[in-house]
């Protein structure tokens, strides 16, 4: 079995993973002589920095994805397949998928990156949710929902508690966010669908390991940020490390525990590893080490960009954050460089153009850092800012106009609407 | 195991099934003294008539399906639960599901039908497909997305032309809403997303045993459907039965065979069986027989409404057509008569209302009749209006808005952009 792609005398140029990375650089290859084959396992691009929406009900999942195919239609020179990567020959430049092999001339890998429970049981980790697709985010949405339907059924007082109680490890941007968001459905639609439950008791809270929530972003903003969870009544406990989950119990870090059924995990990711890749060339956060033109050293015609890759250079000891705009400037500026090198150009090195960082937190708030600027802002104003960043972020038209027809009505009626309950398996 | 019901002094109602009949019976029991108990084994209400456009990525499922519970908010006296019953003890008035028992002192059955292949082996109808639920709908358009990406890998002709032909059994409303859906997105959408498959090839084929479409319609509103659907290149097939389906091949009445993937089936429903209902009661395509009251004669305080009832009297030997506004319009007496009841007024006998009947074909064209008045229409104004009475009958003004949004972009684009192949075993 193979791929059916057409014969080219032009080069191959295959790219892994069909993120925001990869559909950058795919974009800026249109029209030229390149073949470009992009691969990926679903047959969309996700919008990840949204997808606690989806999991908590205020968006669709077809609102914060893209089918490629449609993207690619814009570019006649490249084709897509929905594959498994499932080896990569570096040295015979082939690679192996679950539905054939193919030969390249230049692979980029843009696989981006998956959830990192550390040294968790897998015992613990079983049972807990995580937060990396679309799948993973409307399963959270159904489990949400069923655990308030198995509430209002319940005797046991301890199991009653566990089933409302929502922990999420992570102060990172998407664990400050979704507790955000999960304290608003507390306080409003919640109480307003399960009259029979007493929702004051219900806990929302947010565990983080170090002394900070929001790491990268100024202090100023951090502050703000604990500030609006604690008025949403949050529980946020900094410097809490999480050590096992079991039964519906939560074992922390001083002894304490928590029954809960919904242990949300947003503490860490690590990169996806390719088997047939060198282990030298990956670094053991699973991310793979690249120079400032992304190309893996030690690799032959071997790129890497977006979370998966991590540059490092003299100036640069830790690589860029994990964020979308390092992933699109580098497809970008990559797909210019293979140009360049066609033309006998010489290559641009990467320089990240920090937009500066934000996250929202709940109605009405949030925090922005404009790095460049030193500008900070916090509250209304920032949520406005935050709202047309991640809008003008979407891909196509009608993601965009569909997404601010459902936040503004969202807005209107305290309202998280698209609560179904839906399972394959049910039916 | 019980369902943790408020006690009550008053009558209970149990209604099972919340589609259009249950939810117009609750909402009209809304501020009386009866505690009104609606069980359903999904969480929300479903749109039936537009399940095809869900599948064929027009629709989204949230704009087609509405939170029960949100419903219920303005229903102070009614309960839900998520519930599949198990048994119905009409001796003891006691209803077994799988979260616990209860008694009630009124019964009403609201829920609908199932799908029916008849007579073919269980063999044959395995591998087809049907649209009767949310699940069923994300199915399909997750399995014609697939099969054509299978087709572009695929070597073997006769296999490459069973991935791409589609079967549609059933000439009813929904069969010839889904031929006209395929055929737009075979002569739009597809050759855009799938330029390297050959889709002259591509096949859509209704197949109808009796001979005609629309059977209810008027003769002048069948014979425009045929038209439209054939100006599309849809192979409509009449007097032609089904014989068995084995093997990727469809074996039709006179010995004709058609290789094809995708068989859906909409030729025909029956009402689902409940356990513990005196078969007496049952007619043999498991509607359950009742009186112009919708009681159901052999059982005491047992009613049922919509779909799943069929009416026996003097006059109306058949039953009413099984379409939403009977469900409605029965859902809506049967409350007010169980008030009059309670008043000691007599009961109102149903009569339906019929308002008319109509059906989409693809962009641009429907029929409809309006049986009172005798006017039919074709055509572009018979689309608009077909757009219109839909957009009315969706639940809440969100859904309205995201439908006419949606239908909005999809005309202007000729589009489907809703083509996100997603599978929760994937992850």
């Amino acid at each position: 079995m193979n791929l059916k792609l057409p014969q080219t005398t032009h080069k191959r140029i295959v790219v892994i993973g069909g993120g925001f990375a990869g559909m950058n650089l795919a974009l800026h290859l249109k029209n030229t002589d390149f073949q470009v084959v992009l691969l990926d396992k679903h047959n969309y691009h996700t919008f990840q920095p949204l997808l606690y929406q989806v999991a908590t009900g205020g968006l669709e999942p077809t609102s914060i994805a893209y089918p490629l195919r449609k993207l690619l239609r814009k570019i006649p020179n490249a084709f897509f397949r929905i594959a498994n990567v499932e080896n990569i020959d570096t040295d015979k430049k082939i690679i192996s998928t679950d539905i054939g092999s193919l030969e390249y001339d230049i692979l980029v890998i843009a696989t981006g990156t998956t959830t990192n429970f550390f040294n968790l049981p897998q015992a613990s980790t079983a049972k807990m949710k995580s937060l990396k697709s679309i799948s993973e985010a409307l399963d959270l949405r159904s489990y949400l929902l069923e655990n308030f339907e198995m509430a209002l059924l319940e005797d046991d007082p301890q199991k009653k508690q566990a089933l409302i109680n929502i922990v999420i490890v992570g102060g990172g941007p998407t664990g400050v966010e979704l507790a955000g968001a999960i304290a608003e459905m507390k306080n409003h639609m919640l109480p307003r669908d399960y009259k029979e439950l007493d929702l004051t008791k219900m806990q929302v809270h947010l565990y983080e390991a170090t002394d900070k929530l929001l790491g990268p972003m100024t202090e100023n903003s951090r502050e703000r940020a604990l500030e609006y969870l604690k008025n949403l009544n949050v529980q946020v406990n900094l410097k809490t490390a999480v050590k096992s989950y079991e039964d519906g119990v939560l074992y922390l870090g001083e002894g304490q525990q928590l029954p809960t059924e919904t242990v949300i995990w947003t503490a860490g990711v690590k990169g996806k590893s390719l088997p047939g890749i060198n282990p030298e060339a990956v670094l053991p956060n699973g991310r793979i080490k690249v120079d400032e033109y992304n190309q893996v050293p030690l690799l032959k015609d071997v790129y890497a960009i977006g979370d998966i890759s991590c540059m490092i250079t003299e100036k640069l000891t830790h690589g860029h954050p994990m964020v979308a705009p390092v992933a699109i400037q580098q497809g970008e500026l990559l797909a210019k460089n293979f140009i360049r090198k066609e033309q006998g150009e010489s290559l641009k090195a990467f320089e990240y153009f920090d937009k500066g960082s934000m996250a929202t937190v709940g109605r009405n708030k949030a925090v922005v850092d404009f790095p460049g600027k030193s500008i900070k802002m916090g509250g209304f104003m920032a949520w406005i800012a935050w709202m047309f960043v991640h809008l003008m972020s979407l891909v196509g038209f009608r993601n965009k106009l569909i997404v601010l027809t459902g936040w503004v009505y969202n807005y209107l009626n305290y309202d998280r609407v698209l609560r179904l309950i839906i399972r394959p398996s049910r039916e």
